[in-house]
């Protein structure tokens, strides 16, 4: 199955220049028939997520990184829209609040980790604290090797207490990046989106790939795997985003709760 | 416009027994015209709300309440599903636990309460306060009259710093409460649904209904409405609130924020 050549299970020979954004490897004959296929696995994953609820046991933790403009947000919305909303939530993490950089970088992210039966997702996540960290040399590599192994104890933990952890990495060109810029530039209505911090994060790209290319290496295991997404086609990540989904549901098989035969024979008076 | 004879502003001779939970008020010619209209209100309710995130300025509280099985969860997955989950939370308010009765019963409420540019819909809330709490006697007259006096102030201050508040009562009789138990009661799948204490709260479905009509009483203002929804007929509930949405956003006007012209200039590089 394709989808394997983009799991990331262990970081050796991990290397971000084998992977090209432009790619679709996920894709059909068309973009017809991407997002027909995307309609029916739309349609399974809302049955399997309502299922997920109901069981009420495991919980899901999905985990989207990628540059500005790599579609985050479009994923929530294309992937996670038709979802139940008892059942999902979506925290965006941005600059930490004084209160936040008062403990540590864990903190305000443990708050937010899904209950039994819930999915959440993390548009943007504690993977900020080893990227635009160490980019702009707020940590050092030693402080960044041990937030590396922080972050896979703690998604270990998580993992063994029973939350099963998605890691996606949406992956854009960045000359895809300059175009979905300008286009925001462009666009009267898309300018509330737009934060100019955007263009200076932009001059560090070599810095933030290599720096990506580091946190994946080192976080990726067989339990709490990345993903790796070409995310220059919309269409195509967005088919790629719910294949992923579909496998995880696959592997986690969720079930009705067994039924309480002691019920049948309640009467409502 | 008849949603205005169903929207209570003010607790004067308000009396819930005018209210036949088995009428359909907003219901057209038939079920698929209902359907069709939900179908409808659903795609404007979807650009609305993605306009009122991308505004970002004022925020959305949505209170579901009702007896058990009146459809408090059925009402979130029909109206509000298809909202971007980026900007929509739901918050289900089960019995407090130790840390949160440890405080007063506002403080979990308050913690939960929306963000500029989101809509929170509370399952349950801090009304089951004025309601279980008052039914079991577990609270006097005296206090509960002083916890209407708090619900107004909180609820008052929440609206004077940017929120508008949504009260819903699901209106269900005792008769449709026990088709829908029996049903549960029949159907496996559905077994854990049920909470043996749904059939003991039964019993006190006249104290219910009276503690309900106190607190819509003591609660209901002009700018915090509770809206009585006949609620017997699942389609007629869904279409209903659907409709009481739209009314929302109707007076709301949700508009994108202004263009920001010093942008037209920026290159990216």
């Amino acid at each position: 199955m394709p989808l394997d050549d983009f799991r990331i299970t262990s970081g050796k020979d991990f290397q971000l220049a084998n992977f090209d954004p432009g790619s679709k490897p996920m894709s059909g004959e068309n973009k017809q028939a991407d997002l027909a296929r995307i309609t029916q696995l739309s349609t399974e994953l809302d049955a399997e997520q309502d299922i997920f609820y109901a069981e009420h046991r495991r919980k899901l933790l999905v985990v989207l990184q990628g540059m500005d403009t790599s579609g985050k947000d479009g994923t929530v919305r294309s992937v996670f829209r038709s979802f139940d909303p008892l059942g999902i939530r979506v925290v965006g993490f941005k600059s930490p609040s004084p209160e936040e950089l008062a403990r540590d970088y864990l903190w305000r992210v443990h708050l937010q980790v899904p209950k039994s039966g819930e999915i959440v997702v993390f548009n943007r996540s504690h993977y900020e604290d080893v990227l635009i960290t160490r980019v702009h040399d707020w940590i050092d590599a030693a402080e960044c090797e041990r937030r590396f192994r922080q972050i896979r104890d703690f998604e270990s933990m998580l993992t063994e207490t029973g939350t099963t952890i998605v890691k996606c990495f949406l992956h854009i060109s960045k000359d895809e990046q300059k175009a979905r810029l300008e286009a925001r530039l462009a666009d009267p209505q898309k300018h509330w989106k737009f934060d100019a911090t955007d263009l200076a994060e932009r001059k560090h790209w070599k810095a933030y790939m290599d720096a990506y290319e580091a946190a994946i290496t080192a976080t990726s295991t067989q339990e709490c795997p990345w993903y790796i997404v070409p995310a220059d086609s919309k269409t195509h990540r967005n088919l790629m985003v719910a294949e992923i989904m579909a496998h995880v549901f696959a592997r986690l098989k969720p079930a009705y709760p067994p039924p309480r035969p002691e019920l049948e024979k309640l009467k409502v008076d």
